[in-house]
């Protein structure tokens, strides 16, 4: 039995989310789909997020077991050659049976990227979230140095959140600006449901004006979801990349290969 | 009477090209269907540029005439409430009668946004051209600059082409840059069909090595469609901009409101 690991990239608009459902189409679905055909045998295949439904990926991290003897190029070549257009395989590697995907990851890295201009993005519709009105960059900045390290991420938590723990570490907020396009990178130990999201709907609130940098702090200390700002939408959220230890030698650095996204 | 004049960005994909066609969607349908019915008449909208399916813009532009008297921001937000996901006006102008978007345009402006990258687009699937193999930017800059100035452009004419004359003139082609994209930015004072993706073929052939630059200038000075290499995909093909005398006052430079879009 051997374990491999592959990176893939997919359009969160082409389907319904990361997770297999009966019916829909799913990119857990056609991974296990196209990896299985490529092994010859039914498998399951673990994700280090499970997206949600108009999430996307720029290097999302997987992994599965299997018994054929192929060359680590069947898995990403043959894989693609199986898969939808809107996913595909960037590489794929062999690692110990004591990785996993998803439980030995000790960093996530999400990116939002989010269209500030009159107009709607039509263009980069789903790809892009959008704010017709101007904000402040620096204000969003300021408020997001609360976020930085060890807290109760209650205040950002969806209902529906199946993570033991609120408490989370924040490693990174980083927030700047290209054109009309404004980006903004988290990276964290773990993200609970909706987190990224929920903080989105914060910072854009206080880069509105309507609140004080420092209302994030009150906001954090809160511990309570009901009041914090309405979820923002899914549209411009892209998970980057995602960190392992050392020894397993996966490239963890986010790859932007088209640019911004 | 009076004229307008819309600045339209497009999603390719979303649509069938340009023009009116019955029972498909097209660009030209669904604004004549959005614009008549904040006009509350039927009209006709003509476009600088009739783009072929697939192929996107950022700033198209059109013109149409009505007898309607609204604010200039009906035609903007109204004219967007009225149209799908896929397209968008950027902004509106009123014009003098002797305006034609298409007839007294002086420049048009296209971008080719091509990944250069060992896996295939999926993310920004039809959104990006897509080369597997590495090409030399330098030799393609080389091969650009025969293209400059005016020339018979018919060694990258499409058959079907109705354009009056195959000599035109190429004001500027700039190629560069950023992470895993190349860009290809060309402006003409018109474009014969399908130009840019016929010289695409011919620019990556010479990247590639198989030819070296000069072979640009032997292949105009041919004349001939059938010794050029094959059409490139439209996927990464955006028309940026159009431009028109300054009487006009219209904003002339493209707006890449996402960045390298």
């Amino acid at each position: 039995m051997k374990r491999f690991a592959l990176a893939v990239e997919y359009d969160g608009q082409a389907f319904n989310g990361w997770q297999i459902q009966p019916d829909r189409q799913t990119v857990q679905g056609v991974m296990e789909q196209a990896v299985g055909k490529m092994a010859g045998h039914p498998l399951r295949v673990h994700a280090a997020g499970r997206t949600d439904a108009g999430v996307h990926a720029t290097r999302q991290i997987v992994h599965f077991d299997t018994d054929a003897n192929r060359p680590v190029t069947a898995w990403v070549r043959g894989v693609n050659s199986f898969l939808p257009a809107g996913v595909s395989v960037l590489w794929a590697q062999e690692v110990p049976e004591h990785f996993h995907s998803r439980f030995v990851a000790t960093a996530r890295h999400y990116r939002y990227l989010l269209l500030q201009h009159p107009i709607r993005p039509s263009l980069l519709a789903g790809k892009v979230g959008w704010l017709h009105q101007p904000v402040s960059i620096e204000a969003m900045q300021a408020a997001s140095a609360y976020l930085l390290g060890e807290h109760d991420f209650s205040s950002f938590r969806a209902a529906e959140c199946q993570a033991l723990s609120p408490v989370k570490q924040m490693l990174r907020v980083e927030i700047g600006q290209q054109a009309n396009m404004l980006y903004f990178d988290f990276s964290a130990t773990a993200f609970l449901h909706h987190m990224v999201r929920n903080i989105m709907g914060a910072l854009l609130h206080i880069g509105k004006g309507n609140e004080s940098p420092d209302w994030m702090a009150w906001l954090l200390a809160q511990q309570n979801r009901a009041v914090a700002p309405p979820t923002f939408m899914p549209d411009g959220l892209y998970l980057t990349g995602v960190s392992y230890p050392a020894e397993f030698g996966l490239a963890t650095e986010p790859d932007r290969r088209y640019g911004l996204i």
